[in-house]
């Protein structure tokens, strides 16, 4: 029997750990694998020959490793070469080092829980073993809040996400109407490329207290119609609570913010590190309509707010987990999507898609879910709201949320 | 029987409404008051004659309101006039004012539940009604998550705020932990005047997931120290979790951010409106260390979010509340604090103290409860640590907290 190595990658979600935990469990349970192996902080564990045996942790710690944020085996951004073709010749290559320490330490399975940079290195190592036979399997486990992954439903990490953002904004629509003082409030919310997160705000106005404006990625982005928006709202309620994403755009494609230098360095895949945005844009809003304003960025928190999963996210995040280690058995160059089953309760059904079908594209918010450039409509909220539902109760120790590190 | 009013003044906290339920439900159960008014956005409320029956909120809409955030009869910051001499003949003076409408709505007892200058508004406002004979009792109750007011051992509020602040401090702990890659995180903190909050952090410790270093407005800042500090901890572990109290000050009293433009209005107190000190301190690093850089405000949400409310400060704040109104019948010009009882396990004893004793006074961490100008020791904790005891569960629809509006 062969060992089994998993590894996160990427931004870390509140929920990658419940996937890691599944893949774990289910290996353990079928008797498939030899050994669990854990490579430490993505592709560059294996890379470095650091890897640990996952099959020691108790019940207890994985019960508590699948509740803690981050990532519990540590995470990279690391893009593999495009080539592999030098891997017999090349001592010092990446892809040399990848085979001998694959085979070195008996290594038959690869899970990589990731999002879409992951998936580019899922697509990579899948075809080099196929193309040097080495008879490893590859397999990409769905994993980022931004949801802007293809194929699939929505992404594991997504709903915990939209359920910290929703409440978040929620308080901050009741904080915010305390004062009889006008005030426009402006939230920066994460989301590069897509309005997923954003958007996603929208659910606290079930429980009316929604955000009265909402800007997305995919609507180029107009601060005269912006403005505008304001303006209406401030008149007739003189308290506005805008939701924005870190990256709208004008018409041309530019990021708002990218006339301002603060924050605009490029990361290593070439994305550029967005923030600002609502700084930004208050400052117009003081500048042009003289109102108070207030600006605010729920920034990592976003990602790693473990006190307030969503419960259906945390479960599906390990099912994904489970049906990789299934999976991983029998095919390789695959990633595992959700598919939104036809039934009256919301249900999902876990299936294969090749992972080139993925990589390296972005999925945004259907143009007719989005109204007047400022809102989202009953579409959205009917495919979000299954996603956030469920609490999860957690253990606190010192009046705190009990998490493990490694 | 007189009917007695209750407001609530200055910034939200996150159980200022549990002091409010406390208020409604013992002067109800007490009987001793013809109706429980509610004054709207404080004490403009009484000056636009604009009350509220709170007799008529039912027992599900109470309990709603005591864990809903903001401040359900709204809130205001308005600094009444020194001089109270003229009522009688200045007709359109806000004593003249308050002195009709208190008597037109058969007031006989006041209960204010605010900060620091909701202290100032109890202060003057019984000195007047004793001043004039009218026999109206004013009580004020304490509310703020800066836990700067003086003579109380805390004030409710605080111990909510400083749970959100140390789990969501926990949390980034643990997702910036993730990369092999250094990074520097900056978390700006709110208190103005103290460091409250910001040494509230440290709880995180407890659990293995607390700040590096911690900056508090108690101790001169200073550039190079701090430079320094953060090269210390980054040499040795590559992270540097960083958390800042925005009022952070120069050796000569300085904000720290005063040379910035940005933000640095005042408000209508004369307080100096802060914020983007970590923004501030990461450019700093940047420039002068070279390191990766990260900064965030926990801002707003550190006194709004009800979804992780601490049992402990909820009761006491609810007990608070009642006990004004117990005392508002035979006492006036006086300010409720707790007292810890110097028993085994944590309890508090509640107290009436001349309300000019708290009045614009500001309560800091003692000096020898910090060390190194970089941390807090285990005074602190053991004076922190049973604040933020307890959960409180709550009702959850569509996913999201349930909270009430007016």
């Amino acid at each position: 029997m062969k060992n089994l190595v998993v590894m996160q990658s990427g931004g870390p979600t509140a929920v990658i750990n419940s996937s890691l935990v599944g893949v774990i469990e289910e290996a353990k349970k079928s008797g498939k694998f030899n050994k669990v192996l854990g490579s430490i902080n993505g592709i560059t564990g294996i890379l470095n020959n650091n890897l640990i045996d996952l099959g020691e942790l108790s019940d207890e710690e994985l019960k508590l490793i699948r509740i803690t944020p981050g990532a519990y085996l540590g995470s990279a951004r690391h893009h593999l070469p495009e080539e592999y073709l030098d891997y017999k010749y090349n001592l010092s290559g990446e892809y040399t080092t990848i085979y001998k320490n694959i085979k070195d330490n008996n290594i038959g399975y690869v899970v990589i829980i990731g999002g879409n940079d992951s998936m580019d290195t899922v697509d990579k190592l899948s075809k080099f073993f196929k193309g040097v036979n080495a008879e490893v399997n590859v397999i990409g486990v769905p994993k980022t809040i931004d949801n802007d992954l293809v194929v699939t439903d929505h992404t594991p990490g997504y709903g915990s996400a939209v359920k910290y953002i929703a409440t978040e904004i929620s308080e901050i629509k009741v904080d915010t109407s305390v004062y009889a003082k006008g005030r426009v409030t402006i939230v920066e919310i994460m989301g590069r490329d897509s309005g997923w997160l954003t958007a996603g705000s929208k659910l606290a106005s079930l429980n009316g207290t929604g955000p009265d404006l909402i800007y997305l990625p995919e609507v180029p982005f107009s601060i005269n119609k912006f403005l505008d928006d304001v303006k209406n709202v401030y008149e007739k309620n003189k308290k506005v609570l805008v939701a924005v994403s870190e990256g709208i755009r004008d018409e041309n494609g530019r990021y708002i913010i990218s006339s301002y230098s603060y924050n605009s360095i490029n990361d290593v895949f070439g994305h550029q590190q967005l923030g600002g945005t609502a700084t930004v844009l208050s400052e117009i809003v003081k500048n042009r309509l003289g109102y108070p304003v207030r600006n605010m960025e729920l920034n990592l928190s976003q990602r790693c707010a473990s006190h307030i999963l969503a419960k259906t996210d945390l479960d599906e995040a390990y099912e994904c987990g489970a049906f990789a280690s299934k999976k991983v058995l029998s095919t390789t160059g695959k990633f595992i999507t959700m598919r939104r089953e036809d039934t009256e309760e919301y249900t999902v059904g876990y299936e294969l898609v090749d992972v080139s079908e993925v990589a390296n594209k972005v999925k945004v918010i259907p143009s007719d879910w989005i109204v007047n450039g400022n809102d989202v409509n009953d579409k959205f909220i009917e495919y979000a709201l299954p996603l956030i539902q469920g609490e999860v109760e957690i253990e606190y120790v010192n009046g705190l949320p009990k998490y493990i590190v490694r």
